[in-house]
């Protein structure tokens, strides 16, 4: 390591990629995220749906976390949602602004580049891949024969299922039946990184999808970067309802097989039988870090500094290897 | 005059008023707008019935043309329009984004500010008044007997009334029956400025507005500044159709009985008998001004530079008088 800052590519979407990027802004100066474009729901959904455009909902809040709480009013302008009942109502503003932005410049990596510069963002936010994705889900647990296996597609209906999600495939929303591209600029920063976080969030709909974008799984399966896998603090209602932590393992090595990870970081008191995570982290060849990282005041919610530090220890031990 | 550029404020609204933005960001850096505010047609009136704003399309105009040719990508994401047909089909994503920060930052004269550094403007966009407002005319020629006059509400109706427009009132939107309390910013610069001026655009629905507004008029009224009058260059179908261009001065002189004039500037082709104009240019106190500022190319479009050139006549001829 170098004078330089350490550099950290954070993969995932919503809440969860809010957490780490918080996280590590706090720890670095270089910091990319890169995140799913698969949501159908929402004012994302309806902007994707009328206009054919890249969700922006994830990609916005991923710049909201990168800004910081001191964007500005730019930043606030970028949060706010219309109210009312007309046509706009429910929308962000800066759905809309990032809309335009895609529509106008083109490359959304461009684009991106542009609503980062306005909000004062000093890292960058990439889509996982340039076209909008659609996830489908075998899910068993909706028929009759409990082993009957539906394909249930979209994010929203993939999150929100009464059955039990037992696979995803990534489906590009403009080529059918093709498998999406990757982001280049994302594989190259994936490539380039001394660390990438995996996690937290919603485990089939923003974390694994990463891994289904097959430029993406290579550049994570051959980087030399730490590979740290962040855990979620509560099961989802839905998709992981029920699910331990180390199922979360299990399904992550199901989907990349060939991943290998360096650590796998939960909060102490998400996990109620440590040597079975433990045996699961092995499986993927890393060691578990049980910290205290929920924040003191919200049990779901990761504490940034206390992630920050994990994701520290968890590089300088893997360094040390 | 001292060496600090003339302070130069444009009333208007639309295209009338980019065109007298655009001469006069030729002419000097210390330029402000004021915009008319009872638009209730298009992506404008959708945002004002939706979110009870000012209608922004008129102020976004006004933005882009005090920012000129190079503003950039914001300049272009601002004058974008979403297409297709859905619930944003035609709206200008720039409408939008000053609608986010109408909503946010909560005073317009601020909310404008900020749209304007982003676009990288010089001078200054101001709302005529800080609350929506609606127009009321009385229009003839709707009934069999054509002098029943009807009292015709909202800019689009007076705008394509096929009546004659005979007086237009101006009533807050908000406060029902009252009239508009004027942009405080607004009157100031009106009564800071080197030159004042009004027109050209659709005399009824953005010309006469800004003298209807008590304290805008008073403003116009007491203001040391040059007061130049740009006639238009074609009558507009519908609102001033069949108006001869001294007819224009006529009911601006029946709507402003106090208001003096110095100078009305007016495209030599475009008036068949000066000797009219004159006449009814004197009952304002003002010279006539008949140059070339027409457009090479489009005889309904005024040539910048041409009418940026006869500003500064008019008002080097104000100050030896």
């Amino acid at each position: 390591m170098t004078g330089r800052p350490l550099r950290a590519v954070a993969l995932g979407g919503g809440h969860g990629l809010h957490a780490t990027l918080t996280a590590l802004r706090g720890i670095t100066e270089d910091v990319t995220a890169v995140v799913t474009v698969a949501d159908d729901g929402g004012s994302s959904g309806r902007l994707r749906r009328e206009l054919g455009l890249l969700p922006p909902g994830d990609l916005r809040k991923a710049l909201l976390a990168l800004a910081g709480p001191d964007s500005g009013p730019w930043g606030t302008v970028f949060g706010h949602r219309f109210g009312g009942t007309g046509a706009l109502a429910g929308h962000a503003v800066g759905n809309l602004v990032l809309a335009g932005l895609l529509e106008t410049v083109g490359d959304p990596v461009a684009a991106l580049a542009e609503a980062a510069r306005l909000l004062g963002v000093a890292g960058r936010v990439l889509p996982m891949s340039p076209e909008p994705v659609d996830i489908e889900a075998d899910v068993t647990g909706l028929a009759e024969d409990p082993a009957t296996v539906r394909h249930i597609r979209g994010q929203v209906a993939v999150a929100t299922t009464p059955g039990r999600v037992r696979r995803i495939r990534l489906l590009s929303a403009t080529r059918r039946g093709e498998r999406p591209t990757a982001c280049a600029e994302a594989v190259a920063a994936v490539l380039a990184a001394d660390v990438v976080l995996l996690g937290p969030g919603s485990w089939f709909t923003s974390v694994l999808p990463h891994l289904m974008v097959p430029d993406l799984h290579d550049a994570l399966v051959r980087t030399g970067a730490t590979r740290v896998v962040v855990l979620n603090l509560v099961p989802q209602p839905g998709e992981t309802e029920g699910f331990s932590p180390e199922h979360h393992l299990d399904v992550l090595a199901e989907h990349a097989p060939r991943l290998r990870v360096d650590a796998v970081i939960a909060d102490v008191d998400s996990v109620p039988v440590p040597d079975r995570l433990r045996q699961a982290a092995k499986a993927l060849g890393a060691d578990i870090r049980l910290d205290h990282v929920a924040a003191a005041d919200a049990a779901d919610r990761h504490d940034p500094a206390a992630l920050g530090a994990s994701v520290t220890r968890a590089v300088a031990t893997a360094l040390e290897r």
